[in-house]
């Protein structure tokens, strides 16, 4: 195989959810990813959204899951199905020696997640799950600003929403309020992102402790329709400081992704912390030592608006390129092993989920880890 | 007396903190008031106090709280004293005949606060605490858009914090830290504002249940240096939806004075809602129907910027403003009685601290009104 055979990953879509649409963008926009399959459990959906879609007439059109990982010329699977079926599709995909990108919630609980990497490591392949805002040049520049150069100070308090106004028809009829389907509800969906931010500030360190705020709701399901948790780092840093942080996810208010983090010398706020606003430039404003002036009738600082663009790729295109350069690698260079980061993240990121879940579960006690 | 002199009320103070500046000046720069004495427990203190802050020599200097309650000419005070002192020194204020502006937290507990309100209805006397920002324009504007006008939809969420990084000589001498001054700490001092503005936001109606989450800090003397609460509405308003807001105060972590509130159609954040960043001059930002649009790469409207002039009056002067216009109106018209408005939101916020309070004594057990 040519060198720029090889370097070009070949993606194959299992399941046409319209997330895919968008993936699917990002997959024809990185440079080093090729739409190679897609796949439905019907051959005529597959087909007719393929078709809606404008794919290219090359894409292999499949009619079930197992053609489409049966196919060798897939290299990477990208996985948007309903939360409960990814372990057993995902592991499937493994033991085929495909790579696997796949949507949050990554499983239904970090057992299940276990199991989608262990398969994934004894067959030496990449896992990543599809947080994209982590792949955004603001994040890399927040964390940066913030935490690289330590202007923040010590995280004090990280405030984090991730919610949207959801219709009639989406109550009745969407996989993400069923209890077969993809348990874990809002939970699972929206404050996935939530729980990502706040590890994502504490450099991926675990909490001691999470508690599920009472103000749950489910549905008739059970499935968490909305729901707020606090998670508290009790080890004191070197300066002696704690972290808090609030999570709330919700189907019941209007859109919101605020990311509020406060430190002990200064603060960073951005309102659309998962999808921003423009697409081709996201901004965070970010106060730094505020004080009152004389008499307390106004602030000594403003907040200052940090504009990064993001023309070259789109938040997914970065995604798909840093999954694929690190499956180029593994498929080039021998002995480079898949990259311990990303499954890390998802499976942290799993463990806060887990435990918010829990906590609803027994009535919002604290959890501990 | 002539007229013109009856309408201008001449205001007594009583006592010499930091926060009487800020005040002095607004009587001084409101149409209907004027300062006419100060008072501290030493006069040499009240007398340091006056030139240091080039106070017009007419005004009156005392040496004891007693002498300028005791002065005729004095029509209201404005209390800045130790929370613990305002029971005693407010209904001594009424009992004279004097109408109370009193700074927050208005007493240690709804009990001397009634005690307070009792002795000013029976002496037909103005009550009203130093929430200034709810008589800023921006406020009345955000209530106007978003409330009146049905803009936001059913209030789904608020979020709400008010924090200032505290230094070591504050924690060391700061009365709002001594147990035995201000019991009530940063919830007294600071969350005083959070409460009240969930009050606001749900137009002054009281929530089902408050729970104070596990992040509490106390210091050595009991005293709350940093908490949160969940304030739940459980009843359902007219479309079925029910009301979360969660609180956050603290003296650990940096400037931030954060106000978002999430409704069913939109939602409106502001991270300066206490005391606005410049005085002559405020904004919100504001965010009606927000989707995603097609293939989720960007929001279909972006937060529209909301600003809203104070150039007449500042806050301070406004609060004055609107005292002084009831308490004219009580001693020029006959007939014309106090209004409740202004007691009852004092109330009410500080049954919503008590509650708060009693929940971090109970351990974040939920306290139900």
């Amino acid at each position: 195989m040519a060198e720029t055979e090889v370097a070009q990953v070949r993606f194959g879509i299992v399941g046409c959810a319209n997330i895919v649409r968008k993936v699917a963008r990002a997959i024809n926009l990185a440079p080093n990813s090729i739409l190679h399959a897609i796949a439905s459990r019907s051959i005529d959906k597959a087909k007719r959204f393929a078709s809606d879609n404008g794919l290219d007439p090359r894409v292999k059109i499949y009619g079930s899951y197992d053609q489409l990982l049966d196919d060798p010329s897939v290299d990477a699977v990208y996985m948007p199905l309903p939360t409960s079926l990814h372990v057993h599709w995902a592991v499937m995909a493994a033991q085929k020696g495909k790579h696997v990108l796949i949507e949050k919630p990554t499983t239904l609980d970090v057992g299940e997640l276990d199991t989608i990497l262990e398969a994934c490591q004894s067959n030496g392949l990449q896992f990543m799950d599809g947080s994209m805002w982590l792949h955004h040049p603001r994040t890399v520049k927040m964390k940066e600003m913030l935490f690289d150069s330590k202007l923040l100070g010590d995280v004090n308090y990280i405030y984090s929403t991730s919610t949207t106004s959801a219709s009639p028809e989406f109550f009745e009829n969407d996989i993400r309020v069923k209890g077969n389907l993809d348990s874990l509800g809002a939970l699972g969906d929206l404050g996935w992102y939530c729980l990502g931010a706040v590890l994502w500030a504490k450099n991926y360190q675990l909490p001691t402790v999470v508690t599920a705020l009472p103000d749950v709701t489910t549905n008739s399901d059970g499935v968490i329709i909305s729901c707020s948790a606090s998670i508290q780092y009790k080890e004191p840093s070197s300066s002696g400081a704690t972290t808090n942080a609030i999570i709330h996810c919700s189907f019941l208010a209007d859109t919101s992704m605020d990311l509020t983090i406060t430190g002990s010398k200064g603060s960073l706020n951005l309102n659309d912390f998962i999808i921003p606003q423009r697409e081709s430039s996201a901004s965070f404003e970010f106060t730094l030592g505020a004080k009152f002036v004389d008499l307390h009738i106004g602030w000594n600082v403003k907040p200052k608006r940090v504009v990064v663009n993001c023309d070259e790729l789109p938040q997914e295109g970065l995604m798909v390129e840093e999954f694929t350069r690190i499956v180029a690698g593994i498929r080039t260079t021998p002995g480079v092993l898949p990259d311990p980061k990303w499954p890390e993240i998802s499976r942290k990121t799993q463990m806060l989920v887990d435990a918010v879940k829990k906590s609803v579960d027994l009535g919002c006690k604290p959890v501990y880890f």
